[in-house]
C-alpha cells in the first residue's frame, strides 16, 4: 500500500487514527488479521483520497500569508493533504470591493520564498480573488476584475503552483471564458484550472425567472464556458461542482449526472452547510449527496474542497476532520482495487479512448499487443467451427462424400496487402496470417467432429479445403502451415480473391459447397467484406452457402469531449509526414527529394473526418437503443449495389453536447450462430472488434427535446469505398440544423480496393 | 548486474566461461571478493556486448530455413547473442544470379511461425539478398533487384523482425537509396535498417582509379546514402562500417574517425580475416583494429557483426568463440560504468542535444530541473562577488564612506516579463528571482567584506544598493527578501531599466558609482543586454563602472545529424499551436475562436531560422580553435551603435557535413575577473550557461581543403533585435557555394524589446 501513499503525508502527520465505522468493500480481503488489514486500508483510504480546504475569510488573518507552512500543517493534522488558498493573500482576496467609490484592489501580498517549490505545487491551489467578477453589469469593475484576474494567473504560474481554481457566479460569463480562452492557448504555463460552478442556476448573479431557459442547467453553464475556451484540453482545464444543502434536480436525475462522466471533471466543493449531525454527535452526509459523490467518483485523481459556509469549526474542535472523514468514507471504496487484476483486461484498458488510426503513433503498437490478445479470441473461432458444424450436418445429411470448402482471404486481406500502400497501418502478425490458418484449423476440426459425430467409419465426409489469400507474406507461412499441420490436404491459392473465378476456370477447380470469410470491420462492411465476396459471386453455385451469412451496422448518438480533443489533437510528427493519409490523395516526392503526403482540405478537417476504432470509455451513449444502420447479406447472387443510404433518428432526452456515434455490428455466421458487438446483445467474452467511432466536426449542442439524425450514405466508385455523413437536429418548435457532409468525395477517408 | 543481462541470455545457454585476460577498466572495485566480481564483470560484459553472426554459404544448408532456433541456440553457445539471416531463406539469399539468362531469383522460404514474434525481433536481423544491386549497369537486373528489395522489405514488415541489414557495395547508389528514402517515409513499419558501407573504396564495384575523386571517403558513400534518405531518423537508419584486414586511412586518422561520432551509427561488421593468432593461438585483434573500435564505441548499444570470410570456423570448434570474445575484449571496458554518478551531472545529462526553445514540450520542464541546478552556480556568483570586491577596493581606497551600486535586472528581466507575450519559456522561479536577490545578496556580503580587511571600525565603507527590476512578481519576492534578508536597506525600483534615468530624476535618487547587471545569453548579446544597459547611460557620472566591463562571442562550426534532425523533427502539438512563435508574428484570434499562431515561412524554415540553447553532445567541432564574433561593451558612453556585422572564416581539414556553428561567449566582469563558456578557456565548474547553437537549413556537404564562413549581422529597429546569418563555402578553385540568408527581417527569430 505504500506506493498509495503521497507527498502529503510526509509535510501533513495524520496523528489522529481513523476510527471510522464505514464497511470495507466488498473485496476487501477478510483474513485473521482483519483488524490490523482495515486499519491498514482505512489509512491508505485517507492518503488516496485528496480533500482540500478553502482558506475562508473566518480565520485568514493577514499573517498567514507569511505563514502558510503552518497553516498547512494545521490542516494537515485535520487530515487535509492541500489548500486553496488565495493567491494575492488575505487581504486582496478578501477585500470588498466599494460600490460607486474608486476601486483600486489591494496588491498581491504572499512572498513564494517561504516555502520551496515543490511544497507549493503539492499543497497548494492558488484560488482567484473571490470578488473579482469580469462579467459584472459595471464595465470599470468588469475591466478592474479583467486586469486583477491576469495580474494573479500571472502569479500564480510565477510561483509555478501545478492548480488554480476559480468560482463562476454567472450563467453566462463569456469575458471570464474569453479571458481564460486566450490563456490557456497563448501561454504555456500548464497548471490545471478548477472551474468551480454555482451550486445551481437560481443562485446565479444574473439569474432571472423571466428570462433564465427553462431548461437552463449547470452542465449546460460549464459547456458554454468550455466552448467559449475552445474545448481547451481537460487535463488542464477541469469542471468542480459545488455541493449545497439542496441538491438541484439534475444532481439527482442519473441520467443526466451521468454526463459529467463524458466531461473532464476535476472534483467537487463541498459546502459545509450540507453536513448534518449524525447519532454519534458527528458530521455526516445525506444519502442523496453521498449518492451523488459516487456516482461520480471515477477515480481518486478527483479532488474535493471543503468550503467552510460558517464560523463553527473555529469552536468545534473536531469539526473540520469530521468533515474530510465523512467525505472519505463517503467515496473511499467506489475506486478501491484489490491488487490482482486479470491480465486480458488490462491489456486492454491499455487502449481506452485511444484512437486507432494511422499516422498515430501509439497505434502503430497495436499490433504487438492488442492482436496478440485478439489471436486469443477463443469464442469467436468456436463460433465459426459451429456455424462450419452446422452447415456439414445440414449438407451432410444426403450422405455425401465430399464437401467443397473455400476460406476467402484473411480478415484484413485486401487491405492489408503490401501491394496496397494506402492502408500503412498493417498488423505485422496480426489476423491477416493467423486468422487464416487458426480459421483453416477451424474447419478441418470440424469435419473431424463432424465424422466423429455423424458418420461411420468408412463412409466419411471429406472436406476439400481451397484457401484464397492474395497477401504474399501469408503465403509463404500458409504454404508452411499446409506442409507442417494439414498435411497437404489444402489447395492455396495466391489471389485476390476477386480473380479466383478466372483462376479457377483455367486451374479446373472445383466450385464451393461453402465459402467461408472473415473480412469485417468494426462496423461490418468497412473492410469491404460485401465488395471482395461480391468478387467470388460468378463461381458459386446457385445453392452455394455462405458464412457469415449477413451483417448488420447498429449506431448510437454519444457524448464524450475527452475523445472530441483526442481526435482534433492529433498531429503529424514530422517522421510521419510521408506516410499515406487515409484519404484519396497519395504522398508525394517533393522538389527537395522528400515524400510528403498532402492535405489540402486542412489537418483537423481531416482528423474529423474519419471513422476510427475506438476502445470507448469516457463517453456516455445518448441513446437506451442502439439503431441499425445498413444490412449485407451473402451470397448476393443479384449483384445488388454495395451503396447503402441511412437516416437514423434518436430522440434527446438532456442537455448535451453530441460529439459523434458509435458503431457496432453483428454478424449472422449461420443461421442461430451469432456474434455481436452490439452493447445490448454482445457476445459475451469476444473481443476481436473494438467499437468504432463517427465523428463530428464540431460538438452538437442539443437540448432536452430535441431530435438527432445520423444521415450517412455508402458510396462506391471504381477505386474504393468510403462513407459521408452529417448529422440533422430537430428542435420541438420545427427549426432544422444540419451539420456540413463529412468526408466528401472520401477526401480525407477513403477505402481502396 | 542483473540489470546487464538481456534476452539474449534466456535464449543462448553461455556456458564456456569467459576466463579471458582483458583487464578490468580502471574505475573497477578490486574488493576481496575480486576474484568472483572480476567473474561476474565479464559475464556482465558479455551480454551486455552484443556480437552477432552472420551466416554465410559456408554453413547454410537449406534445412536451415526452417531450423532457426537450433541454429540460434548453437551460435549462442559460441556467445553471438544475435545473427544476420538471409531474410529470403538460404537458397534465395546465396542465389547466383546468371550472366545474360533470364534471371528469376528464388522464392522467399523462410517460415515465420516457426519462431515466436519476439523471438524473431529479439534474435534476428534480417539480411537483405547479397546478390541484389539496384544500381547494377544491367537495366534489367536493377529492375529485378528492385522489385526483390522490396519483397524482402516487406517480408521483413511482415515477420516484425527490429532490424534488417543491406551493404552496399557501390560508391554511388541513388537507385538504392532512392528505394530507401520512399520506404522509410511512406511505411510505417519501423525497423532499424543497418546499412553497412564498403569496407574500402578501392573495393567498390564502380571504383575506377581514374575518375573517382581522389577524397572520395567511405563516410562520403554513406552521407551521400543518408542524403539521398533525406536524412531519415538516425534511430532507423544506421550507418555500419565494414572492417576488413587493411584499414583505409580513414579508419586510422583520429580527425577523420571522429566524423562517425556525428552520424548514426550502428556499429560494425568484422570480417574473420582481421584476425590473427595471439601467442596462446587464440584469434586477436590487431591493436589499429582494437584502437579504431575503441574509439567509437560510445554506447553499448551498439552492434557488432561477424562475418566469415572462409570456413575455417567448419573445422576449428572453438574458433567462432573465439571471435566474439576477442571484440567483446575489446571494447567492453569502454563504457564501464560504476553504479555511482554524480547527480549535477546526471542532471545535465537530461538535457544532452535538448533543443531548448519555445514550443518543444521538453523545453518546458526546463525551470524546474536545470534551472534548479544552475541557481547552486556558486561559481557564478562568487565571480560576481569578486568582481564587486574589486571595484570596492579601487573606488574605497580614497577613504569614500558611501558607494551607489545599482542592481540592474534579473538575467532574463527584459524577457521574462509576463508583459511581453512573445517569450514563453518564462522559466517559473528560475533566475528572475533567484538570480536577482542571490546578486543581491552578493553585493552586500562584498561590502561587509571589504569592511573586515579594508577599513577600521567606525571607518566603513557603506554600500548604497538600489535594485531594479521590471517583473511585478519578481517584485513581490524582492520586497519580502528586503524585509527578511537585507533588514529593508534596499531600494527596490519596480521598473524597466531603460525609464531608470527618468524615475530616478524624478525620485532624486544617488547616481550610480557601479551598475552591475546579468542580461547574458548563451552567446552574451542575444538577451539583449546591450540594449537594457544603453537605457540607464543618461544617468550615469562619467566615472561609473559597469560590471560586466565587456563580453565577446566566439563561434565554431559543427558536424551533427542528429541535431540537424532534431531541429528538422520539432513539430507543433495541437495544444501549443497558439503559443506565440520566436517571430515577429503574434497569435491571433481565428473566425472558430480559436487562438492560432501562423507561420507563413512555414514550419521548417521556422525551426531552422532560430538560435537555440543546446547541451551539444552527439557533435564534433571541426575546428580545432573558436573564433570571436561580437564584442560589447559598457557603459557605452558614445552611444555607439549595437548592430554588428561578421564574417568569420575557418578552414575544413576533412570531407563533412556542416550543420551550423555552436556559439559561446566570454564575460569580463571586472579586470581580470572573467567567466568563459567557450571551449578552450571554460569556467571550471561553471554550468549556468549552455552553448548556442546558429544552424543551417540544410547541411552543407565541405571538403577537405574547402573555407566555410559564418557571415552574420545582429541588426535592431524600434520593436527588437535579430540576427540574420548564412555560410559561404569556398573550394580551393575558388568556387564560392552561398547559402540562403536565414531568419530575414527576423521573421522567425526576432527578440523583442
Amino acid at each position: 500500500m505504500s506506493s498509495h501513499r503521497t507527498y502529503a503525508d510526509d509535510l501533513f502527520p495524520q496523528e489522529v487514527m481513523d476510527s471510522g465505522t464505514a464497511t470495507p468493500p466488498q473485496d476487501y480481503p477478510s483474513s485473521t488479521s482483519s483488524q490490523s488489514s482495515h486499519q491498514h486500508y482505512l489509512e491508505s483510504a485517507n492518503s488516496r483520497i485528496h480533500v482540500g480546504w478553502v482558506t475562508s475569510p473566518y480565520e485568514a488573518k493577514e499573517e498567514l500569508d507569511t505563514a502558510i507552512s503552518g497553516h498547512c500543517s494545521r490542516l494537515g493534522e485535520a487530515k487535509y493533504t492541500f489548500v486553496a488558498f488565495p493567491v494575492g493573500g488575505v487581504v486582496r482576496g478578501f477585500w470588498k470591493p466599494v460600490e460607486g467609490a474608486k476601486n483600486e484592489p489591494p496588491a498581491i501580498q504572499l512572498p513564494d520564498v517561504q516555502l520551496a517549490n515543490n511544497l507549493w505545487e503539492t499543497y497548494v491551489t492558488g484560488r482567484t480573488s473571490p470578488w473579482i467578477d469580469c462579467d459584472s453589469e459595471d464595465p470599470k469593475f468588469a475591466e478592474i476584475s479583467e486586469e486583477s484576474l491576469i495580474t494573479e494567473l500571472n502569479y500564480i504560474a510565477y510561483m509555478g503552483l501545478n492548480s488554480m481554481t476559480i468560482q463562476l457566479n454567472r450563467i453566462s460569463s463569456p469575458r471570464t471564458a474569453a479571458l481564460f480562452n486566450k490563456w490557456v492557448w497563448t501561454r504555456n504555463t500548464r497548471f490545471t484550472m478548477w472551474i468551480q460552478l454555482p451550486s445551481s442556476v437560481e443562485q446565479c448573479l444574473d439569474f432571472d425567472p423571466q428570462s433564465t431557459p427553462k431548461n437552463m442547467d449547470i452542465w449546460t453553464i460549464w459547456a458554454n464556458f468550455r466552448q467559449g475556451c475552445y474545448n481547451f484540453s481537460g487535463v488542464y482545464l477541469q469542471a468542480m461542482l459545488r455541493i449545497a444543502g439542496d441538491l438541484p434536480d439534475e444532481f439527482v436525475d442519473t441520467k443526466r449526472v451521468d454526463r459529467w462522466k463524458a466531461e473532464p471533471l476535476g472534483g467537487f466543493v463541498v459546502e459545509t452547510d450540507v453536513y448534518a449531525t449524525d447519532r454519534n454527535g458527528m458530521a455526516s452526509l445525506s444519502s442523496a449527496h453521498i449518492s451523488f459523490l459516487r456516482q461520480l467518483w471515477s477515480s481518486d485523481d478527483l479532488r474535493i474542497l471543503v468550503d467552510p459556509k460558517t464560523d463553527t469549526f473555529l469552536y468545534n474542535v473536531t469539526l473540520k476532520a469530521e468533515y474530510a472523514l465523512a467525505l472519505r468514507q463517503a467515496v473511499r471504496d467506489v475506486n478501491y482495487k484489490s491488487s490482482e487484476s486479470s491480465t486480458t483486461s488490462l491489456a486492454v484498458s491499455e487502449y481506452k479512448d485511444v484512437l486507432q488510426a494511422p499516422l498515430q503513433p501509439l497505434s502503430e503498437n497495436l499490433d504487438s499487443s492488442v492482436y496478440n490478445v485478439f489471436e486469443q479470441d477463443k469464442i469467436k473461432y468456436d463460433a465459426y467451427g459451429d456455424a462450419v458444424m452446422g452447415v456439414l450436418k445440414e449438407l451432410g445429411a444426403d450422405g455425401r462424400k465430399e464437401i467443397v470448402i473455400y476460406l476467402l482471404g484473411g480478415g484484413r486481406g485486401p487491405i492489408s496487402s503490401p501491394n496496397n500502400p494506402t492502408k500503412v497501418n498493417v498488423p505485422r502478425n496480426g489476423p491477416v496470417t493467423i486468422g487464416v490458418y487458426i480459421h483453416g484449423t477451424t474447419i478441418l476440426r470440424a469435419e473431424k467432429d463432424y465424422n466423429t459425430k455423424f458418420r461411420q467409419k468408412g463412409d466419411h465426409l471429406k472436406v476439400k479445403l481451397y484457401i484464397v489469400e492474395k497477401n504474399a507474406n501469408a503465403i509463404i507461412t500458409l504454404r508452411y502451415m499446409n506442409h507442417r499441420t494439414w498435411r497437404r490436404r489444402v489447395t492455396i491459392i495466391e489471389s485476390d480473391m476477386r480473380r479466383l473465378p478466372e483462376i479457377a476456370r483455367k486451374m479446373n477447380y472445383h466450385q464451393p459447397d461453402l465459402i467461408v470469410s472473415e473480412l469485417l470491420g468494426s462496423i461490418g462492411d468497412n473492410e469491404l467484406s460485401p465488395e471482395c465476396l461480391d468478387g467470388v459471386t460468378d463461381f458459386l453455385k446457385p445453392e452455394t452457402i455462405s458464412i457469415p451469412q449477413k451483417y448488420i451496422s447498429y449506431v448510437a448518438p454519444i457524448m464524450s469531449n475527452h475523445i472530441h480533443q483526442t481526435i482534433r489533437a492529433q498531429s503529424i510528427p514530422y517522421l510521419a509526414r510521408g506516410l499515406p493519409s487515409h484519404g484519396r490523395l497519395q504522398p508525394e516526392l517533393n522538389g527537395e527529394g522528400a515524400w510528403v503526403q498532402l492535405y489540402p482540405q486542412g489537418d483537423i478537417i481531416n482528423n474529423m473526418d474519419q471513422i476510427y476504432v475506438v476502445f470507448l470509455s469516457k463517453y456516455i451513449s445518448l441513446s437506451r437503443q442502439t439503431k441499425e444502420m445498413f444490412t449485407f447479406q451473402h451470397p448476393n447472387f443479384q449483384h445488388s449495389t454495395n451503396e447503402r443510404s441511412a437516416f437514423i433518428e434518436f430522440p434527446i432526452d438532456r442537455n448535451t453536447d453530441i460529439m459523434g456515434f458509435a458503431g457496432y455490428f453483428d454478424l449472422h455466421l449461420y443461421k442461430n450462430v451469432i456474434l455481436s458487438t452490439v452493447p445490448e446483445t454482445h457476445t459475451p467474452g469476444m473481443m476481436s472488434w473494438f467499437p468504432a467511432l463517427i465523428p463530428l466536426r464540431e460538438q452538437l449542442r442539443a437540448d432536452d427535446g430535441d431530435t438527432v439524425a445520423l444521415k450517412i450514405n455508402r458510396k462506391v466508385d471504381q477505386g474504393g469505398v468510403w462513407y459521408e455523413w452529417s448529422a440533422q437536429l430537430k428542435k420541438p418548435n420545427g427549426e432544422i440544423i444540419t451539420t456540413p457532409i463529412q468526408n466528401p468525395n472520401g477526401e480525407s477517408y477513403y477505402m481502396r480496393m
